[in-house]
């Protein structure tokens, strides 16, 4: 059976303009890695809700599963809850569970409760809220989309708790051999191996040090023992 | 008139799975700030040409200006000019400009210009090259498509060749303040601040450090004037 798909969502204008370096992509791509979950597609979009609707209709339709980053803050720029209810098309309000979180964390910590902390108690009708441990403020699961914060320490807090509410496939093996060779000079050979290997991935990727060409291929799979196969295969063809 | 729009598109398994962490979009993104061109969207796709003529068709209509990343070496795993060629309906085969580069290149290098290489001289008929002063094998230009290596060096210059020829807008200037407070609470007023300024465009970034929690506030806009007018109210809203 193949593994279950996944596609990611990024919600920022700041990571479109070059102001922040995103670290949830390559954070939750290495997790679903492992849990056996096929990262197959990110998008990037900015603060902008149709762009935002458009993108979760889309990944949700096309992903088994899709994590959003980002917009779920108190401030004017977090729509995200907003437009996840309007791609869902369900309506969305304060909702009592996540109030009565708020008002405990905002009065045990001497802050108020405003209006604009509230927002974030803004669920969409029918999810399930994603518990955040770091800041509180929930994010929720509404269909195969999670909705999680952008700030790092946040969504990672957050994809420990989601993930293992999912149903993995089987974890994705892979073994790396430094050649130090061109790619130019090993691409026929490697091409003729990956061939014969149809259940495998094998990724070539270069590098140059001290002036000198070389590449760290890449095999990939679920299969441990093809792998170790493949791998034995290709040591042999390049010999160090 | 609004700025150009444009997109980006990073090939590669090796983003997807968590192995490489991919630097090329934060990069272009601050390069094409400075130049005045809105980037609206990023997408990221695995080394499948469906996915990747499918992304090339869908960025190419929606947005003036389209860059990829990844896929344009010699080795099996290299099939974006192949996708793109297929993207744009047009014949792809070695053409004489891109081998004579890479003959000369490799005569002078004492390395063999075998079939993997000359992989690299794939052209899409009708494209442009894209100058490669870091390892010469070329990108190249197709409609509103610029095809480009995804090892950053050669990134890197790839976009300072190509940059140069895009028509850009006013760039896009922003000022930051810090602000030693809860976004909770800041978010009441800034937003007010932010609706009155309908041609800027205000942003909230949480942080927390030794425990407490404050916001920079970015305030972006092409029209320099006005993005101090804002910043200098910004500033009176919430003093230091």
């Amino acid at each position: 059976m193949p593994n279950p798909t996944a596609a990611m969502l990024v919600i920022g204008d700041e990571i479109l303009s070059g102001r922040t370096r995103d670290a949830n992509m390559h954070y939750l791509a290495g997790q679903l890695t492992e849990q056996g979950i096929d990262l197959r597609e990110v998008r990037v979009v900015s603060d902008d809700p149709d762009a935002i609707v458009a993108a979760v209709k889309a990944l949700s339709g096309a992903y088994d599963t899709v994590f959003t980053s980002g917009g779920i803050g108190p401030t004017h720029d977090d729509i995200t809850a907003d437009c996840i209810a309007a791609a869902f098309e369900v309506r969305i309000d304060v909702r009592a569970d996540a109030r009565a979180l708020l008002a405990e964390h905002y009065a045990n910590t001497g802050r108020e409760l405003n209006e604009a902390r509230l927002r974030m108690a803004r669920i969409p009708d029918g999810a399930t809220l994603i518990e955040n441990p770091v800041s509180i403020a929930p994010g929720f699961t509404l269909g195969n989309v999670h909705v999680m914060a952008g700030v790092p320490s946040v969504f990672k807090a957050m994809v420990a708790t989601v993930l293992p509410t999912l149903t993995g496939g089987a974890p994705l093996v892979s073994r790396t051999l430094r050649i130090d060779r061109g790619e130019g000079d090993i691409a026929g050979p490697l091409g003729t191996l990956a061939a014969s290997y149809a259940n495998l991935s094998f990724g070539s990727y270069p590098f140059q040090q001290d002036g000198r060409y070389g590449a760290n291929v890449v095999i990939r799979g679920t299969d441990v023992a093809e792998v170790d196969t493949a791998f034995a295969a290709l040591e042999a063809q390049f010999p160090a």
